[in-house]
């Protein structure tokens, strides 16, 4: 089977390399063309949790990719989905399943323009990883991954996928409510990303702050009105202490700031804002659903990505 | 006639020391020692406009005090504010008339703990001054001043000291609608001392961000409602474009760093938050009118104060 990686970060190169240490037939598409030379060359590094991986492996850009694609995993940035699958699209056939683990929101709404419904498989993992330099990544642990398939006729490709990523070495299952699942991120990291940047502190620093709680309820509330639209039903209260448990001392990744915070205050980086709070503000505004929050929030990040010059 | 300020920073020595100047008798209340040792051993330093002065003057402890005060001018921080008119308290007699020139809302309840409200007269200043030291300010300018007694019965002492400040090149005159002034000043601050706080920016850069108008906008209205309560009419639209203006580039301070920002990001000390956005926040809850805004402003300012450590 012809497998792609479309975008090739830490999390598509992590995840690529332990499916070719499988045995997979992967190819991986990125537009960093130092990541391009580096794998050509030298093969993708992959600091794996117990030992250092070098393997041979193809990088090359989407659009300059020959062959046919029947599972692409999309592990790109939000904001350069659309672009990134219009470049691999003469690659896609009617039989191409798509894998998508990005965080965010609204990405099945993008993806369904470039293939059928009961062909994408979506997915939330806990695995973290970290990119050391060009063709290199690490991984923090093999943590579980569940993905299902959007429509129920795609349930026979989810079971693969599964399959797949479970002989790879990371154990995923199918889930019976991918979308809940989706939005639980979401939420977290509506508050936890967002509240870090604008603060520029650790998630342990903000749970400490008088009046955090009640920011996330706040943020929770917003996320579920706009999830019930979408026929997804969040218990905000429920939603809102799984959030505020990661910003206590007893848990043990509280002092890690959040990646977005990694992405704005240290690289001067543009932020996911925009699949986070920023979705849940645009969506709400449709349906006249009030998201002070989350809009407030979505602006102060795009007002510090302008003052710091982020691209 | 017997004056005494409250409250010795910039703007208390400046007004006290032009006073002093002008021929009244003026005695200095402040608790911190450096500034009334500075104060007793070499006088008041102020650096005017066009010159420097340097003026014999007494400072001391409000509950230090032995006499009684006819004219007691008020220009504490808002916090201090209950705790300083309990030390001066003894000194007050029936006839003691208060000038209050804070910035922030809520301070005639406060003052009408310790006077009767005839006796109590609100004024909003453009002049701005800034500390040099220990018993040493500067003063901006003389720009206008505008006062108003908080009942009519009071009008008699508004005009008294419109003419005493006037004497002592303050231009003050008496104000018809003192309350809208106050209002409007708070907008002002609740947008931009609390936007280029949160965000760590002047006002220029504060100005050149999108959502920013949007952002004062919707602060501006929880403003205009729960100033609607209080019998004050704001018209959210005007005061916007009001408060815009100031972040424009043909504004010729817009490049400032607003006071908040030096207390907290420069000084690390507590900021105003409570008398301006906090105070919306809370007495729009009193009367059930949503501020999400201005409580989610509130809560990111004392976020950062207790990220920052301030005191």
């Amino acid at each position: 089977m012809q497998i792609a990686v479309l975008g090739s970060g830490a999390m598509g190169l992590s995840f690529g390399s332990l499916l070719i240490k499988a045995g997979e037939n992967v190819v991986f598409f990125d537009e960093w063309s130092d990541n391009i030379k580096a794998v050509t060359e030298h093969g993708v590094i992959l600091d794996d949790v117990d030992e250092k991986l070098s393997l041979k492996a193809k990088m090359c850009t989407p659009s300059s990719f020959e062959g046919k694609i029947e599972l692409l995993i999309v592990f790109c940035k939000s904001a350069s989905l659309p672009h990134m699958m219009d470049s691999v699209k003469k690659s896609l056939t009617e039989g191409t399943t798509v894998l998508c683990l990005m965080n965010g929101l609204g990405h099945p709404k993008t993806l369904e323009n470039y293939v059928d419904s009961s062909r994408i498989v979506m997915g939330v993992t806990v695995v973290t990883a970290s990119m050391k330099g060009a063709g290199h990544a690490a991984l923090s642990g093999h943590g579980k991954t569940e993905v299902m398939s959007l429509t129920p006729s795609g349930a026979d490709k989810a079971k693969m996928i599964a399959d797949l990523l479970s002989r790879a070495t990371l154990p995923t299952a199918v889930s019976d409510n991918i979308m809940f699942s989706i939005w639980r991120k979401a939420c977290l990291n509506g508050c936890l990303n967002s509240l870090c940047t604008v603060l520029e502190c650790n998630m342990l620093n903000l749970g400490k702050q008088e009046g955090t709680k009640e920011n996330f309820k706040q943020i929770v509330s917003e996320f579920s009105l706009v999830a019930a639209k979408e026929g997804v039903s969040i218990n905000a209260d429920e939603v809102t202490d799984y959030v505020f448990a990661v910003t206590q001392p007893s848990f043990k990744g509280a002092s890690h700031f959040p990646s977005m915070y990694q992405d704005l205050i240290i690289n001067k980086r543009k932020t996911e804002i925009d699949f986070l709070n920023g979705y849940v503000s645009r969506e709400g505004a449709k349906y006249g659903i009030p998201t002070p929050y989350c809009t407030l929030i979505t602006r102060l990040v795009k007002a510090k990505e302008g003052l710091l010059g982020a691209k």
